[in-house]
């Protein structure tokens, strides 16, 4: 993409009320808009970045045997009265309106109940089990306050995946499975070192659930780890009595701040059988199918990547969910440089190298690298007249370290090694 | 996929009021479901083609330059009082709810007052223009009657491509590139042949639009066609001052029934001049940004392929889009049967060609031959015993013709050529 062309510029100003570091350093970068408090758009930056998030879900939901599906916004109250989730005190986020009729109408907070009366249309025997769906599918949340940029909004992606297997057995496989794949997602976001997989509360039908808190110290969530043992526990249920289930003691663990990024559920057979979702097993007995939900926000792991990965000058992105790879910088308004700036361009695109050139003539150098940083590709190229007389480039890492000059050969090489 | 593992099913039974050949032919074969009237679920097989459908477009958005976004749906009605278009007289198709403060929020039908909003943040100067961006976004729209399938819907994704120029130039010459995109889009998806550019009503600012109308006997629209001339007119205008200035008489055209599979518009000023977006010229004079709108719904399009590309026995996917390229049904329960299908499966996966694999052991052929009918992938691949003793495949084309066998050997450069 040649940055003359890219329609977003990077800002200095930011909406009244920005609070959240995210939401600052993405509206400054230009990934991000908002449109109201709680919504944000994604720009062209932003939404190369959320995209390569979901694929990353995508493909390991896939590896799990995921069935990928995508499910309404809107809903009517006699799919939720089962579980008196209708009612407005019962889940307390709904966004209500209506059809013309005055038909009463809901725009979904989570799947489970459609999720759960679109099964029975398709379970019915123990040979039909165990299922997995997932979707990437737009919720909205009513929520009271909405100040942490896109880590918690009114709108957004969310992906849930939803197990539906016979018996306590078949769920606990399929939770290990699932916590194993969100695990690998986080390494390959680039946020595995600092995301603990942390034991919460369980609800109704397990003792646990667990969440992925990633370490950050704007972070609304506190847990307490113990890195010898590996263990993490959310502060909802860091209780003496719990913590000596572990054979440990409260001073065996560091209280840290950290973001909710990943949740995993046992729901055991509270929306098959508030909604009747039962098979029949080979015996011939009838029994309620038993499920799991397994959810992760790819914005909200996002914001989270952007408050993690930063310094005072803008983002560093991880190298699978930068917008570009390489951020070619052209210093000087010569012909030269224009003319070997692209064919740089060239031969990184050709080479599935991808590449954000700056090729604006009349913008100096400073703020070109200022841009530079505060987008935060991994790779920076600089071409200028003197380091083609060398004919070499001059490469710096986002992450730190000093530049490099690497000969001008040499350079997809370098890159190869740089990006696998 | 295995089609045991699948979790959908084919059914003989659709829900009431269904009356659209599409939605039946979907319901039927468990590609979608019903959530309400007017909103529906995608299922895996249908997931499949609507992402195919969307990738398609994507591409040939991308190759005339459009940046992909994402737009909020949740709207302020500040954003949409600067055109009147929040007033539900004005615009009759919103949703509306509100925040638990009490503040109104709508759910947008369309995008250009948020957008053209949002560009009033980019575009200061002649040299921010041309820009042209564009979403696949979930719209919602009140419609007081949905009995047309996934043809209209109350929640939807819609492709919509905006362009933004300095003058009437510019948006002409982006006008053409856009419609020269979706006659390709149309292509590439199966539709050419009977998918008709058409002339429409142009709105304020020109005299003409263009529809992409495909079509269909069971259309909502009707438009006339001169296929000497290959000039289609949409009802609405047709005329007789308008066939005098093609030189043509009303007799020189055929009446059709059709889909609206696409619509391209000219904007002009209609909007920037109620939101204020204007930009600085090279002589230094202040002049409104000058603005064309391109639309398909992919949801829309799937539906009018399945209501064109159909038999008594069910669908006829496009290669292009069709869930899997290739249906393998094995017929017979001996180990060999199971076996050789698996090893075909591997060796048809291993060289990237979609497979459904039908592999239920307890279905009987000819309720495998009407799934496979139903579901419509292009090439249905018989395992049986009688031809693997002949070291062959029996291969039929869901288009039609006679069964042909081909030698075991020869298989994928058979595929190859098929799906070429």
């Amino acid at each position: 993409m040649k940055q003359s062309k890219l329609f977003t510029k990077t800002s200095k100003t930011l909406p009244k009320d920005e609070v959240s570091l995210n939401s600052q350093l993405l509206l400054k970068s230009g990934f991000i808009d908002k449109e109201i408090a709680g919504a944000y758009s994604f720009l062209p930056l932003g939404h190369r970045v959320l995209n390569k998030i979901i694929n990353i879900i995508r493909e390991e939901m896939n590896a799990i045997d995921g069935q990928e599906i995508m499910l309404t916004a809107l809903q009517a109250p006699a799919t939720w009265e089962p579980t008196d989730r209708w009612d407005d005190e019962k889940m307390d986020v709904w966004f209500k309106t209506e059809l013309k009729n005055g038909n009463q109408l809901g725009l979904a907070p989570t799947h489970e109940e459609p999720l759960t009366k679109l099964m029975k249309k398709f379970i019915n025997s123990y040979k039909d089990l165990p299922v997995f769906a997932y979707q990437f599918q737009t919720k909205f949340r009513n929520e009271t306050r909405a100040k942490s940029g896109i880590l918690r909004t009114r709108e957004f992606i969310m992906k849930d995946l939803y197990s539906f297997g016979r018996n306590q057995q078949d769920l606990d496989e399929y939770y290990e499975r699932a916590k194993a794949a969100y695990v690998k997602i986080f390494d390959r976001l680039g946020l595995g070192k600092i995301t603990y997989v942390t034991f919460a509360s369980g609800g109704t039908f397990c003792k646990f659930s667990h969440e992925f808190q990633t370490l950050c110290e704007y972070g609304e969530d506190l847990i307490y780890i113990n890195e010898e043992k590996k263990i993490a526990i959310n502060r909802e249920i860091f209780t003496d009595d719990i913590i000596s289930e572990f054979g440990l003691k409260r001073e065996d663990f560091v209280e840290k701040k950290s973001i909710e990024v990943g949740n995993i559920f046992k729901l055991g057979t509270k929306f098959s059988d508030a909604l009747g979702l039962h098979y029949v097993a080979e015996n011939g007995e009838r029994f309620p199918v038993v499920m799991g939900s397994y959810g992760i926000g790819p914005a909200r792991t996002m914001g989270t990547i952007v408050e993690t990965c930063n310094d005072e000058k803008g983002i560093i992105w991880p190298k699978n969910i930068a917008p570009y790879h390489v951020h070619i910088i052209s210093l000087g308004k010569e012909d030269t440089i224009a003319a070997e700036s692209e064919k740089l361009y060239n031969l990184l695109c050709a080479n599935n190298v991808e590449t954000l050139w700056d090729d604006r003539p009349n913008v100096n150098p400073g703020a070109k690298f200022a841009d530079s940083d505060l987008i935060g590709c991994p790779i920076r190229i600089t071409v200028s007249s003197k380091n083609l007389e060398n004919k070499q480039y001059e490469v710096k890492r986002r992450a730190g370290g000093n530049a490099e000059f690497i000969p001008q050969e040499n350079i997809l090489a370098f890159l190869a090694n740089e990006l696998k």
